[in-house]
C-alpha cells in the first residue's frame, strides 16, 4: 500500500487581506477537503502577498512539485487582481483576452447595468493557453492553464468552480479519517496513541487537544487511505481508551 | 517614508490537521493582526505537514529572509508533535531537555493527576540555546531560538505566548487600515480605486467584493504606515464614491 502512487497538490493563497489578518481564510479548508475527496492531498500550502514577483515565486516553486496546483484570489475586476499577469509571467506566456471567457462576460453583463466595462473585460484575461473552469455563481470563470488552477477569492466562487471540477481530475484513493474522542489530557495516553499507530503501519494518528466545558479533552484521528484499515485502527484505539479508563466517543467530541 | 525600514515576518503553520481540512486554522489571522500591532508585517505564510524534513525546508527558507519567523503547532506531548526536533534539526543544534522548562512543567503538573510523566516532559524539550516563552493559559512554554519564535497550535495558547511578547519585539510603524464600503459591485468603481490610489503615493487600495442581502457591495480598505495619510485618503475615496451615486459607509459595511 505504501508503494501506491500518492497524487498531491499545493495551494496558493494571493492576497494582503488575508497576511493583514483582516480576512479569516476559508479556501485553505475548503480546498483542502474537496481534494482529500478526490484522492489528492494538499501537500502545502503558501500565503503571498498582492506582488507579481513573490506570486511567481511560488507559483513556480510548487507547480514542479506536485501534480496540481491551485491558487486563490485576485481574478477580479481591480487594479490589486494579478494573478493573471503574475501566472502568465511565471509560465512565461504572454495573456490574452479569452474569447471564450469573453463571450460569457458579454452574455453575463449584457442585461446588467453598466454593461461590460473595460474593468470587467479584465476577468476574460487569461494566460495563453488556458482553459476555462465553469463559475455557476457569477459570469467570471476561473481558468486552468497547465497543471495550475487559478480560482476566485470569494469562497462561495471558488467552491462553485471546485464544484465543476468534482471527478475530473486524476487521484488515488480518498484518504479515509476516523475520529475517536474522550475526555483524556493527550500527554495521559501518548503511549498508548504511539503504540496504537505503531502498531498499525499504514495509519497515521493525529491527536487534537482541546479544552471546553470546563475540562480537558482530545479527539484523536485515525487516516489512511485504507478504509478498512483505518475503521479497525480506530476501534481498536477506543478499545484500549476504554481499558484505560477513558469512554471513548466515537466520531469525536 | 518608502525608505522607512520595514519590519517582516513570516509564519509556518504546522499540521496535517489543517492540510486536511479537518481543522479550521485560525492563527493566520491571530497572528498577522498582532503582528500589525508591533509595526511588523506579516509578509508570507507556508502550511506544512507533519514532516521533519518539511519543516526544517520551510523554516530555513523563511527565517533568512525575515526579520521574524512563527511557528505554529507540533508541541504538544504525543509522538506527532515533532516541531522542536525539526527546527533543531533545521538550525543544526542539538534538542535538550531546557532546565526552566522542566522546572516549569514539574510545578505545573506537581498537584495533577499522574504528575510529570515521560509524554509530558516531552514539552520541556528546546533546541540547544533556546529561551521561553511564558504560557499564561497551561503549563507548557513557548520557544524563542535566534529569531525562531515556536508557538503552540491551539490559537487560545498561542495567543497567550503572544501576548506575553506584546511590546517586545522590534518593528515599525503599525498599518493603519481605513475601512470604506459601498453597495458597489467593484467593477463599477475600478477606475475610481485606481485613480484615488495611484493620487496618494505610500497608499494601497484593496477592494473586497461581497453578495449579502441581496445585493452586492464591497468594501475598500485604505492601508499606509502613514495614519494621516489613511485616514486623507479614505476621505477623499469616500468623496468620490457619493460623487458616483453610491453612499459611502464609514467602516465598512
Amino acid at each position: 500500500m505504501d508503494s501506491e502512487r500518492v497524487w498531491t497538490a499545493a495551494l496558493v493563497v494571493i492576497g494582503d487581506e488575508i497576511l493583514s489578518g483582516r480576512t479569516q481564510d476559508k479556501n485553505v479548508a475548503q480546498v483542502a477537503t474537496w481534494l482529500n475527496d478526490q484522492g489528492i492531498r494538499l501537500s502545502e500550502v503558501r500565503v503571498v502577498p498582492d506582488d507579481i514577483a513573490r506570486i511567481g515565486e511560488a507559483v513556480n516553486a510548487l507547480r514542479a512539485n506536485h501534480d496540481y496546483l491551485f491558487t486563490t484570489g485576485g481574478i477580479g475586476p481591480t487594479h490589486d487582481d494579478i494573478t493573471v499577469d503574475a501566472i502568465a509571467a511565471a509560465l512565461d506566456v504572454p495573456v490574452i483576452v479569452h474569447p471564450q471567457a469573453r463571450a460569457i462576460l458579454e452574455a453575463y453583463y449584457r442585461d446588467r447595468p453598466g454593461g461590460l466595462t473595460d474593468a470587467r473585460l479584465r476577468m476574460a484575461r487569461t494566460p495563453e493557453g488556458a482553459e476555462l473552469l465553469d463559475n455557476l455563481y457569477s459570469g467570471a470563470p476561473g481558468i486552468k492553464v497547465g497543471n495550475v488552477y487559478i480560482l476566485a477569492g470569494v469562497p462561495a466562487i471558488a467552491g462553485s468552480m471546485l464544484e465543476s471540477l468534482t471527478g475530473k481530475l486524476e487521484g488515488g484513493r480518498p484518504v479515509v479519517s476516523v475520529t475517536v474522542g474522550a475526555r483524556a489530557a493527550e500527554s495521559d495516553v501518548a503511549e498508548l496513541l504511539r503504540e496504537t499507530e505503531a502498531a498499525h503501519p499504514g495509519v497515521a494518528i493525529g491527536s487534537y487537544p482541546f479544552f471546553r466545558d470546563g475540562g480537558y479533552g482530545s479527539n484523536f484521528v485515525v487516516r489512511s487511505a485504507d478504509g478498512e484499515l483505518a475503521r479497525v485502527t480506530g476501534d481498536e484505539l477506543a478499545r484500549r481508551l476504554r481499558e484505560a479508563g477513558y469512554e471513548p466517543v466515537e466520531g469525536g467530541i
